[in-house]
């Protein structure tokens, strides 16, 4: 299998695993990339009103923010290592609002050893901005 | 005004916290105690299927366990100074599963400075097992 | 052994732990109790004028503080597993500087499973004061 | 000034700070390189045998990885803002052992807003493996 049929095949994995939690029917993020060599999966997620955190503007709830890093750190270990990998511990640093945009959460493997991973998880807006990063450690064992 | 009444008070102006964000439709948190005084709120989350992270058990998701974390993290921040503080960043650590148990969020501010507030957040399940543990810090600019 | 005897055993250990590393011999950590049952222990680091992020006053480089969370979470995790276990990550919250005092470090065992620990670990000046909270996770593997 | 001039300008400061706290007698740090525009610093640490965590290895003790951090993150803002800026919390991820290994530390700025801070710093041997990661929040207020 060539590099580009591997990256196909994590996609499709990708976009299954996106689907699959009940709680991701409130999210809806969409697998866009999945690189198993690098480690690298790149997830979307639509700008919908019920993700506010207040009726009263276009603001995204922090607890979104936070499932989305969750979700891409755990795919980013899954696309290299081939399964799911409980989340030990998790940091995430909120960098400015995100009123109405689409978001984009790229996760990148750091290390993944015998028994821990560690994936830096970076989200953007529409416009290239950083919108929050963070940091998670997952249980490889 | 006597303690009772104080957190009476913040009581009634934490169960309208709770139902304000769109997002909290999802999560259905509940106001159960507040205390201005020390900073402290109690924060029910009753179990639902569609907060599963599978179709094939009963677990939360991450995210909801990350979101509830924020939000009572910010209630705490809230219940003290009156107003409420943007989260600058999040810990979460993940300490076991809950597999359809409701949850309850304590939070406890452990200092509210001119510029920043840290805040300690504890879930436990319906045994009292702690299921995560978080530790945030909030703006209050 | 009873209890009592469990303790000095474990204050004893700790002794040597605080005694062994070279880079000890410049933060100088002394072990003031130890609870195997609890994992719980106490160490006290002295004011000393190297310590210091300035000639111009008397408070501690953040990386003393970081460094005395780094060995309090450690020696928590040994009292309880009777050996030591790597640091995979940790998070220290600066509260306020402690110019001048002496300190105290409480770390206190959260959980210990089958692959990683977690510990908080509690810094205070010699008026009690909270001067930084740390929250480690270890390996126990 | 030209983009030299002050890349110039800005590592003669960064050598002053590097020399002024008391307790880099102990660590030794060397500033090697510093760019205002970007917000980066690279900081280098010699090996010596009285920053272990042993006697009977030349692995760091964490807390030098975290010292080292802690240091480098600071001036990374200070290079950028001007003044140095309060750790208010920091992250510590650490990656594998770094036996009588010479460290270089890059500190990158994310963000610098009114309030705070953000901060990446990288940790590599002399193999250039990475060895810790960490994530600092500063206070510019």
């Amino acid at each position: 299998m060539d590099d580009a049929d591997a990256r196909a095949a994590a996609l499709d994995r990708l976009r299954h695993e996106m689907a699959w939690p009940p709680f991701h029917q409130v999210l809806r993020p969409r697998a866009l990339e999945a690189d198993p060599g690098k480690g690298v999966v790149v997830i979307g997620l639509a700008y919908d009103d019920a993700l506010r955190r207040s009726p009263d503007d276009k603001a995204y709830h922090g607890g979104v923010i936070a499932s989305l890093i969750d979700l891409a750190g755990h795919a980013a270990v899954a696309v290299k290592i081939g399964r799911t990998a409980p989340t030990i511990d998790l940091r995430i640093d909120y960098l400015r609002p995100a009123a109405g945009s689409d978001l984009t959460a790229t996760a990148t493997l750091i290390k993944a050893g015998r028994s821990v991973a560690r994936v830096d998880i970076d989200i953007t807006d529409d416009q290239g901005r950083q919108i929050a990063i963070g940091r998670g450690t997952y249980s490889t064992l």
